[in-house]
């Protein structure tokens, strides 16, 4: 007997009959012989609404209890779901964040899971019922307040509790077939990966792959829960993401990013704790940076620029131009019209041609890079947003992901 | 300093307009120089909305399921009205039930107020906050379950809270006046009454006044917290329900109530036990039971008629036949198509003419009453659905409540 952990989002959850096409889903498994875990989250646009309501009532509204808002939705859903199950004769049961022994530190919106509990869901799971979890909230077990996990909790949820309980597999439901080696909206002859090394998807997730966060990715590698990235409309495999002994890809995958926006403060003077002034300052703030570029200095100053969540641009500024002053920077530019552009690839370690090509071909394509940051997996390029798409499609018509034993740069 | 709880139903918190509009009234108490505990029931149709979802889905949801789902709907409210008083500067937290310590009995969809703890409500009144708890739920202390109260549960919520905080009242805001001589709609010089006795209300209320339930005055009089019924719209005095020193009024107002059906018994014989036979299985198949009338018996057996909640005729049907058929009764007749109205007034007490001066009245207006049944403060008949507009107005005509040192029947 295995234990599946099973993670439906909002789309697939939108209304009365996705709720039933879930249960089928459920009940199939059960079948199957599995034990099941269901994690959810709140029902298709719930959350927008609520976060609508809560915005014609306040400018800046509480964070406590934007949380204790939030959580409704995922009660909401995960309930109907319970309720579906049960009158089908499948025993379950329903589980807040809080009764599935999910704590997290006390940052309302964007909690950390320090631990999970999961007594109830153990003595449901011995009662041979299915269990349902709220996703995307726990709750801080010093002050008992509720929280939730900010963007991606749910996916989140449903990795660390498949850890936590020890589970076979997680499977993470998607309007998706699974990770494609670029967007298929972008690139016609995209492909659907069977199978990414943990360390591979966090780079495409971190690129802006949206179909799995980055933090889910990461607690499936530290405790080794294989997942699962399949469509909810069909039964077919997605794609595993998972260690694997599998040849390495040189390239896998290429992600693109349009949420970011880039900020340059010119002429810094080159001394030391510069850098340390300036990003201290806007972690301070709970500004998220991506991308730093520094490059090497001339006639004793250098330009820094960066890249932030186009939502925290505002902010960026500000703490920007008020280090600006204070280091003797000479200005602070901003730009929202970019976009980034990523390959990943493990196998490009041991292939250093890999850069080359990548420039040589955006520059083929005309397309200008404006900034570039590179991991020993990952090559990323900041160029403008209307070249984004171009850019996808080069790389992917050059390196032809996933490309495995190809030789680039010969 | 005092404390005033106050609560607010569904369409005083209907949309965001709405909810300023409370948090206005709360500012202003709290200005007034009050601590204020808000107690409020979901917004507007959301508990229809869930209960429909459910249908949706099952025909027969599980119960503890259904009070998750229908839990979530007080939290939204509690959770935006405290946005909205938290960016208008003044400090607000927000408890679910659970939260709360409101500690009920494990009777999902209908639970009982056991106990209320309390522990967070006053840490945060002492801090300075308002204070705004979900009506209408709990938690069993026992299984950890979440549960809903039933119909009126949030006045029950706000009456007993404010019991176990001890304090000075109680503001029940509704979207009428306060308490009626009668239903305005039917009787246009129905006058709004400035004070009733708690043992007077609770009759108004089983008589079918829905401005306030049953279980919130029982509160009231067992913990000596006065209650004020009054509008949400305007600022005007309500209906303070209270023990009162005041002359008691001999008719202090008259109630109807549609919503019950009759169930008669035929030719039952006449023999210790049949009685209780046939109302110890509707109470096990928990159909409510609220008039009952025996006559004596002529013949050896007698009829025996009672009324039930609309909603539980069939059950009760099928129980009075499986019932009948065991105690030899002869047959059973189900009338959905009646009606009761209610005199309530303590003066009747020491007043012998009142009852027939409701028969009287009745049969004057050509009424014709089907049953009777009489506590010392209040005497109700069943009419004709059709009849009960007629039959209000023509006993507020004759009673002219809230009628006082007046003698009738002479």
């Amino acid at each position: 007997m295995s234990l599946v952990v099973q993670k439906f989002g909002g789309t697939s959850l939108a209304d009365a009959a996705r709720i039933k096409a879930v249960a089928d889903r459920v009940e199939s498994t059960r079948r199957e012989g599995h034990d099941v875990v269901v994690v959810v989250s709140a029902m298709g646009a719930t959350t927008d609404q609520l976060v609508a309501l809560a915005a014609e009532v306040s400018d800046d509204p509480s964070p406590r209890e934007m949380d204790m808002l939030l959580s409704a939705g995922e009660r909401i859903s995960m309930a109907l779901l319970s309720i579906t199950l049960n009158s089908r004769g499948i025993p379950a049961v329903s589980f807040t964040g809080s009764q599935a022994g999910i704590l997290t530190d006390s940052s309302h919106g964007s909690a950390k899971i320090l631990d999970i509990q999961g007594t109830r869901v153990r003595d449901s799971l011995a009662q041979g019922r299915v269990v349902i979890v709220a996703g995307f909230q726990g709750v801080d077990p010093e002050s008992k307040e509720i929280t939730t996990l900010g963007r991606g909790g749910s996916d989140a949820t449903a990795v660390a509790l498949a850890a936590a309980l020890g589970a076979d597999s997680v499977e993470i439901y998607t309007d998706v077939d699974g990770v494609f080696t670029a967007d298929p909206r972008m690139v016609s002859d995209a492909m659907k990966l069977e199978e990414i090394p943990f360390d591979e998807m966090l780079e495409l997730s971190a690129g802006g792959a949206g179909v799995l966060m980055s933090r889910a990715v990461e607690f499936g590698r530290r405790y080794e829960v294989p997942i699962h990235v399949r469509s909810s409309f069909h039964d077919g495999e997605g794609t595993w993401v998972r260690e694997s002994p599998m040849e390495q890809a040189i390239v896998s995958g290429i992600a693109h990013d349009r949420s970011e926006a880039k900020v340059t403060v010119n002429r810094v003077p080159d001394r030391p704790g510069v850098a340390a002034a300036l990003f201290g300052s806007l972690a301070a703030a709970g500004v998220n940076i991506d991308m730093i570029v520094q490059n090497v200095s001339h006639d004793g100053s250098t330009d820094i620029s960066f890249t932030v969540p186009r939502a925290n641009l505002v902010d960026a500024e500000r703490i920007a131009k008020q280090v600006a002053a204070e280091i003797d920077a000479e200005s602070v530019d901003v730009d929202a019209e970019i976009a980034k552009v990523s390959l990943v690839g493990a196998g490009m370690k041991s292939h250093p041609g890999v850069a080359a090509k990548v420039f040589e071909t955006l520059a083929s394509a005309g397309i200008n890079i404006e900034m570039i940051s590179t991991s020993t997996i990952r090559i990323s390029c900041v160029v403008r947003a209307d070249d984004v798409e171009a850019a996808v499609q080069a790389l992917h018509a050059a390196f032809d992901p996933p490309a495995i034993y190809e030789e680039v740069g010969a």
